[in-house]
């Protein structure tokens, strides 16, 4: 199961602001630079950010995917300008989902959920972007090409992306964050509706062990999430000049998702602990047949044995043995004592 | 059970603003108009929306049931200049209840929830309206005829409907979705009453399931109910100019209704969780009584068999085989112990 | 038990302001007038209302009993200019307890609860005052005398309710439905302490039934009781000039005891949620000592079983059985075997 | 175990400002006189309260205990102009904790705890304080010298108290009713702590009641205790030029404890919750063992059993019988399915 | 186990502002001075505070260990005109955190958790902060070098503490304190997921310890982290110009760091619940096998011994005895039946 911390406790103690990175190993950083506008599309040949200064007209769309080479990341951080601590925030996957206001522009921290359906595990990776006037600079330390599928929107010009500035840009990035969760909780709710067939028709022992991970990964989703509603809410707030309001509108809607995926992940949370209370229930009704079917089969023929054991005895003086149909009759008093059993047990409502 | 989410991984990635069916298979788009006011009442004969304008005196309720055709209502919309990221709401039956400011007038999306008796199935529909003006839109894509008592009392000029504006009408909608949860809830009251019979006589297997089914139609209700409180609320709060003073009482009451249905849903939900713990309860108290039998039975009759297996051993020197009363005393000994035992049960209160 | 919601969905669908009666079968209508001062007092002759006009210096209470005479009620209504939603709320008994300011008075909504002390029973009653200038009216629909007490303390002119206005009427009416509660729950902590006892000393299979009842009791006193804390201080917070500065002491008393009420009540929801945790507890314990004694009786005898068995086989060539001194060692062997397994126990604690 | 509610149905119905008392047996009314500054210090000689008035530079301290002399304890109240509802709340012991504005001066309400540590009983104790000018006056109906470590102090002018106002006075009662929380939350934490090494190493069925004890006592102090918290934010946050600037450093210290008390009540709470968790499931991990040690044993011999009994039969021809080893073969038959079961269970890890 | 309550019973009853250890037992009192700024820096060699005043350049850090020296610390406490309610709280170890305005600088109180790997015990310290102009006065009560590696860090001018006031000073030894609590939380994630994989694997009882150990544990770091958030956020809202603006960012970046803190504990809070029901579910699961094999053994082997009980039967006429294949005809019957139960229990799925 996906481990709720990285290990951070080697920088314990550390002064604040040094570059160090903490959580699963980095990739090889590699850079994508894209420039747009309406008309054109540049992808900038250059592995060096000095070149980058904000143009007017164009959106710079600066990707860095892996976090090895904290070096090089750094130099692009104080080329911008960027805060050490935020950089520190960049380098830092135990972060929480927030936007922060950096006074000319908007640091976004996200989790990006994604969801192995081969494994059914669970992984979370950290995106972090920081938008200023018409550049979005965006990070993340997976191989996963979270944010192919806008590149190649704009690309192709499909939507209005092009048409719009920077800002839309980041709406789109953190669009497509959130979307997602979508396409996780959907399948945690298949996995669900598996489960509860299950659960109500053969309640055996993996189930439990199903009910669990599901249990588990919702907890792990509900701790990516809740941060992400006053990450988005920040955003909605901001009276920030350089959004605008034909983006406001997208932004509104983005919160709505967010609710929308709490709200989801919370009715899920609710269903998995209905399901384990019925588990645990049906686990009893089941030990309580298990219990009803030994009780039957030893309130009939223990007391049997009993009497077979007796005539079993040896006593010299045991008037019954001689008798000619002694034998017959005892058959007879067995079988009426079974009789007198099961009609017993049915009207307990046993059988 | 009914899915909790509408399937809309496919459309994770695609541009904002993307016109698509999210939700169960849409049915076909057909149209109900009708223009009225005090005096008339016409059923409008065609269906090219771009006839429809706002006449000043008439109320104009274009009702469209059927999602489908997506060119059409599309057309509708841009005809009527709505926002595209609104007819997106409308399409997406994922959508939480809410109230949003159109600045010229109102949208609401709320949850219809239906009952099937004969299945014991709760459905939920969503019903999205747009109030404009003298014109309210209403939108639906499942076959069940909502509103037709509306229009029934419209056309019967019955209650005081037609005396009213265009948001009366909106008004008469949204109680009518409101108050059908009452219906719901109430079957749900008498099924909650006919488990309780059953849970304090005779606890069986099958009512687990039953609980199962309303504690998890509880959480799907319950996720429908609570958005719709914030939904009524901010209907309530709007200074929206084009809402009578003598609606807002009616609003006013119709977000007192809102909240009592959520505190039903609220109290059935505390029941089933009790009704639950109870269960666990009793069943542990069947195990026990099953418990108590097997082990009566077991402690009067396996040291009674093993009495007789003691003089059914074949030692060449039993001298107690021999005596002349052996028969009779061993009986009178098993016997005895037959009584203590069934008086050491007694005492402990087993029996 | 008592049904939570009052059968009403014959009524869904029917227009807003409809008078039709919700809840269990109403009884006939009755009126009690009474109009005082601190000098006189008169108890009013007639039936017709229209004689009742606001009177400056006397207090007028118009108490109506049964609200079968759905059309005497309305023109009632009608001649003292109350809203038709009001009355419709009148006549629902599913209101929730509520305080609505009505420019001209105050419309109050309680929900009385009555506890059946022969059997057990809870009921509960909902009563609706409207209190204008110097009127008072107030509807209950009920045979219990609820506030039979007042009258007589009108008529006896005991405390200072004849020196006072009508707002202290109203606050002696919505007092004496409040303090009630305190006498349920009473009743209530009394059963709680009798249970206790019984749950310690001996947790049968009854007390579960009992906690069930409590619980669900519970259940609907919360229900009733959390809507009144609003309306009480909503009714606190009024600035209506009508209300005077001397009642104001009286209701913020009022609003105390509302608290009370709920914070009693919640106390009392905790501590049933906790004797059903340790009743279910104190059943695993009980299965227990049954094992206990079913394990201990199984493994003494089984194997001495068997060993009597094996001296009872018929092989021809066994040696033990020709022994001299066979018999005794094989009760010699047998009872130390016992007395290895009961020291065995002993020191498992299980004896 | 002590109940919730003091009996006051009997005082349900009669009219608001009734001086009755509710709640134990009230003791005989002793009234403790002390006037005060830095030199000097009176114990007054007089019962009669009608002598005392404010003198400026002096504080005085009236300390009631025992409210069954109702007639005088109203008579004080009417000589220093106390509002007949305060003395109502003040006989009234199902009074919440409280702070109210007197406009000349503050009325406080608390619950003192009292426990046992002989018996292992709380007992609370309501005491009332009213605060004016340089006047405090304060109410207890039991025994237990609440105050009398004050009275010495104020005697042997330790500390201090003999250099400030009344208002210092008044913080030092409430300061001592908050602080003997804390002696009372040690003597559950002692009790806690016991329980846990048992809970762990042998938890057997006395422990559930003591568990029980311990969730009653802390249900009933939470009760007592979360109200506090509200009535000491008040006195927090007084305006009222009556209380000094110097006395509300120690007010703000005193709220710091309150809150100190919640937390630790609260977190106790979680503890023993955590422990009936912690016990229910040692229950059943007992049982289990119970249940390996039957099965064990049944396991093995009901099989053995059988097969002596196969050779026990008589049937004429059994070829098996006449065989020379046959019964040594059968031992060794015998053992080899006791070592195979053995093999089993330990490979099962029951052994 | 660590004890929630530090023993302060003794003290209940002194007068506020007596100086009193509340606590374990206190250790020597040991100073450590340091004065520094960029260029320089001294560790002062007396133990005599008096020399100490503000030196506006450099900033002053009094350390002082182990509390047993009450005379000393006093005197210290004196001389910097610190208000002996606070000294008090520096004594009282039952402190929660937080943070206080002293009008010319800052108070804080906080927890220091320290996690013993080798014995797996939690054990929490109070460390004390007064700042105050260019001067910080720190304390603790324990032999741990909790703050060694920030003296490390100004005597090498590691990071920038040399070149920064007082107040970041401060801001480091806080944000030490916090990310501390992450070490120990990665700790506990560390047992979690050792558990886990038992719980699932094997669960056997010596988990449940474990489970109990982690969740008391969990209770207790809860109880210090929450206050941690206020007392941080208070140091964030402060408009204390003595604060730098510089240093505000990291205050900041120390809010998020606490806010992580307590979600992370929260979340394993969540998961250790939830390991614990899955617990009590599988230990159920497990007792349902066992029942199995005890069923099975005992519906298989009872009937069979009562077969051969019956032909162990001495009556003298049972014609089946004389029969020549009634021995084989038993055991094919015999046989038959044991297939029969055998097809049942795997039909059951008991197999």
């Amino acid at each position: 199961m996906t481990r709720l911390l990285k290990k951070m406790s080697h920088k314990t103690g550390s002064p604040p602001g040094t570059m160090m990175h903490v959580g699963i190993e980095p990739l090889d950083t590699k850079l994508h630079y894209i420039r747009y506008n309406e008309q054109d599309i540049i992808e900038l040949p250059t592995d060096d950010l000095s070149q980058l200064k904000d143009v007017p007209d164009a959106v710079d769309w600066v990707h860095i995917q892996g976090l090895k080479d904290i070096e090089k990341i750094n130099k692009i951080g104080q080329h911008l300008e960027v805060h050490p601590l935020i950089l520190e925030d960049i380098f830092n996957e135990n972060q929480r989902a927030k936007t922060e206001d950096l006074e000319d522009g908007i640091f976004v921290v996200l989790k990006f959920i994604n969801y192995d359906k081969s494994t059914n595990q669970i992984s979370i990776d950290q995106v972090s972007i920081i938008f200023r006037g018409n550049m979005v600079l965006s990070f993340q330390n997976t191989d996963f090409p979270i944010f192919s599928i806008i590149r190649d929107r704009i690309i192709k010009a499909s939507g209005r992306i092009r048409k719009m500035q920077a800002d839309y840009l980041l709406y789109s990035l953190v669009d497509l964050v959130v979307d997602n969760y979508f396409t996780v909780l959907e399948a945690l709710d298949d996995d669900i509706e598996v489960l509860e067939e299950i659960l109500i028709k053969n309640p055996h022992s993996e189930i439990l062990q199903e009910i669990y991970r599901l249990k588990r990964e919702i907890i792990v989703i509900r701790r990516a999430v809740w941060p992400m509603r006053e990450a988005v809410s920040t955003l909605n707030r901001f009276d920030n000049p350089i959004v605008n309001e034909t983006t406001h509108i997208y932004i509104r809607d983005l919160y709505d998702h967010t609710i929308q995926v709490i709200d989801t992940a919370e009715t899920l949370r609710d269903m998995i602990s209905s399901m384990l209370d019925i588990y645990l229930s049906s686990i009893s009704n089941k030990m309580n047949e298990v219990m009803k079917v030994l009780t039957i089969f030893a309130a009939i023929f223990i007391p049997l044995t009993f009497l077979a054991g007796v005539y079993g005895m040896n006593f010299h003086f045991m008037p019954e043995l001689a008798l000619k149909f002694a034998y017959p009759i005892w058959w007879g008093f067995t079988i009426s004592i079974v009789v007198l059993m099961l009609y017993y047990f049915r009207k307990k409502k046993w059988l």
